[in-house]
């Protein structure tokens, strides 16, 4: 393989032509999409117009007249889809932080008499974080196992599950469908943290089942930084009962009519709390307009085959430099990033960037190369490569003892 | 008094400046910057140098590179001034309803062994949604009392109590000193919503020895439509240990060292969650620029002022004809909206609106008017007036009875 046989392939990719829909600087190759993804051409326009037009001319009167009200349920009808739901069982609020806390909560509250929550030794820490905090909270204990344990600790006293659908780091991705007869079975709720999943990695929320889910958007559904997160409950649940901690008027079954009592929403939305952000959500709403007529199938096709493509080369040229592939070989126990194990860390990555190949470092020793398939070329597996052995042999990295800046 | 008498106080008014500072539409007299305040000339040089530069050409670099990161602590260090706090007690982050509940929680396990929250009958029903959730979440009891039974409310057995420093549809104005001081004379936690004052009426959260508030951004901060809420934690509480039930990265003394366990940021920053929502915090951001130089003593004048003169107004001109002002005659009383009660009730308002004077409508039957004090001039309130005569005279609204779409 060469350069060459890259190319072709990029011209040959039946999604080449979406990569147009976005903004990118023509002298890099961006590798970090899954952190945060590129700008869609459609979100500058949106905000222009939402910010001069709506805010700036329309005033208050643009909650009805250009509809900020229906906002999050737009924006939950478009991302229904891509993760398998319908879309009265999603709800577009708040950040992934916040919304995982109303799910677990919620999920505790209906499984009353059990005194367990299982989280994953190496899920995201903010994850494991809001886990401890709702224990703590409700007087429940958590238990915190590797992946290997994940089955084995699932029992009858096991409240709620949480787990990350694709690992941040390691880029391992469950098999969903598995996990989730597991709780099943033994009475528990799922809640499966999508971030690192949906827009790259297939997400069937219905066929797999699933009770529970939060999600990022600025990641491969490119919203921008921060963009409101989104929440799956499913029909079942919601029947059931699941109610939010976070009892707000945008939850309401009627927010205008200013009720004493507060009287949850028959859908997703009851989990809604405080006025939408109107401009973070209609930069979503615009973003996901990009995924109008992109088949899923040819996403996850890309995904794996960018993935495996790297996965290849790096065998090849990296591992003999000291990176070694720590990202499952099996495509469908990965998602759409790849890590590399290399002693150099952060100034390795530090001295890539220098060259124009952004991925990203996380902590101790992971360079990690995201390949959103909307946005990332075949080229660009090459040519990160490539730049990387030139790094890697060169070993000017070495000099380099800046410790690593703040990085979501 | 006529018109001229108005077109005088603009002339001689010192804030006239400052309502330069926005892009408001020409034709259009605008008494609802209470609820969504005007958009800053500064937002929109702002947001699109954010959208264009940062996000499509820096990428993920602009966390460091643009100081993504240190966006929520810039903008509570220029709210803290408006709210006489410090930085390191001002959080911005989330909405005013997650950050109520985060308020509300942490108050009552400063106080584990007292059973009761306070409320205030007529308070912004989401407070109230808000606090029923946390009761039932944690096993407490609410009373919802009137504001007259407020102060006899207070007694041993309350962990906190919620109320809002200005009304929002009467305009009344608590005492805060006053009601600050009786809940702690009986050690309850007080959470001040100060939605309705910040910008307008005069806050001073040290002086009256405050311990907990929130406030929303999108009214007289200008922030746009459901920007970031902000939130204050006195030093004192700070220091006795006051946590979010939320926690997250965010909020972690060293966010991006990926600590297994949580550890609180010593500073309000603690209550922070999720990753910030960019967009929205840095629209805020250049919209809080606009108070640079502005003096607040001339702010509160002009509300009192304004609000004065449109009650004088209306005894003479609006009472007569069945439009009664409902909210406090004492300017010390009231903050910088005057509601009046008509039974015509949401027809009038459209009809006002549809001659360009806008303001809005509260079930069952107030018209609401906001003088926000840095973008309403003195001759709105006049024409506002002689506009709002000339529909109660002419009665066309009689044959309006569309109800009230939704707005916040």
């Amino acid at each position: 393989m060469d350069r060459a046989a890259f190319e072709t392939l990029d011209r040959d990719d039946p999604l080449r032509p979406v990569r147009e829909r976005f903004l990118l600087p023509p002298d890099i190759v961006y590798l970090d999409g899954n952190s945060l993804g590129a700008l869609p051409s459609l979100v500058v326009q949106r905000l222009s117009r939402t910010i001069r037009d709506e805010w700036g001319r329309g005033l208050i009167r643009s909650w009805n007249d250009a509809d900020w009200v229906g906002a999050p349920q737009r924006v939950a009808a478009r991302i229904a889809p891509l993760i398998g739901a319908d879309a009265d069982e999603v709800a577009v609020c708040d950040s992934t932080t916040v919304d995982l806390f109303k799910l677990v909560v919620a999920a505790a509250r209906l499984r009353p008499d059990r005194p367990a929550i299982v989280t994953v030794e190496d899920d995201f820490p903010t994850d494991r974080y809001v886990v401890d905090g709702v224990a703590d909270l409700l007087g429940l204990q958590v238990r915190n196992v590797t992946r290997a344990d994940l089955g084995a600790a699932i029992d009858d006293d096991v409240a709620a599950v949480v787990a990350s659908h694709v690992d941040y780091r390691s880029g391992y991705r469950h098999d969903a469908a598995a996990l989730t007869a597991t709780a099943e079975r033994s009475g528990a709720l799922l809640v499966w943290d999508l971030s690192h999943s949906t827009g790259a990695a297939p997400v069937d929320l219905h066929s797999w089942r699933a009770d529970l889910a939060v999600g990022c958007t600025y990641k491969y559904l490119n919203g921008g930084p921060g963009s409101p997160a989104y929440l799956y409950v499913s029909r079942r649940l919601l029947d059931a009962g699941a109610l939010s901690p976070i009892a707000g008027w945008f939850g309401h079954a009627e927010p205008f009519a200013f009720d004493d009592r507060y009287a949850a929403a028959g859908t997703a939305q009851r989990f809604l709390a405080g006025t939408p952000p109107i401009l973070s959500t209609l930069a979503l709403e615009a973003a996901l307009e990009v995924w109008e007529g992109v088949p899923l199938d040819a996403v996850h096709h890309k995904a794996r085959a960018l993935t495996g493509r790297f996965i290849e080369l790096a065998d090849d040229h990296l591992a003999p430099l000291g990176a070694a592939v720590v990202t499952p070989r099996d495509p469908e126990a990965r998602g759409a990033h790849v890590s590399l194990r290399h002693d150099g860390g952060y100034p390795v990555m530090r001295a890539l960037i220098g060259r124009g190949v952004i991925g990203d470092f996380r902590p101790p020793d992971l360079l990690r190369f995201g390949f959103a398939p909307l946005t990332t070329r075949y080229v660009d597996v090459w040519d990160a490569v490539e730049t990387l052995r030139q790094v890697l042999e060169g070993g000017a990295w070495r000099g380099d003892h800046r410790s690593q800046p703040g990085v979501p």
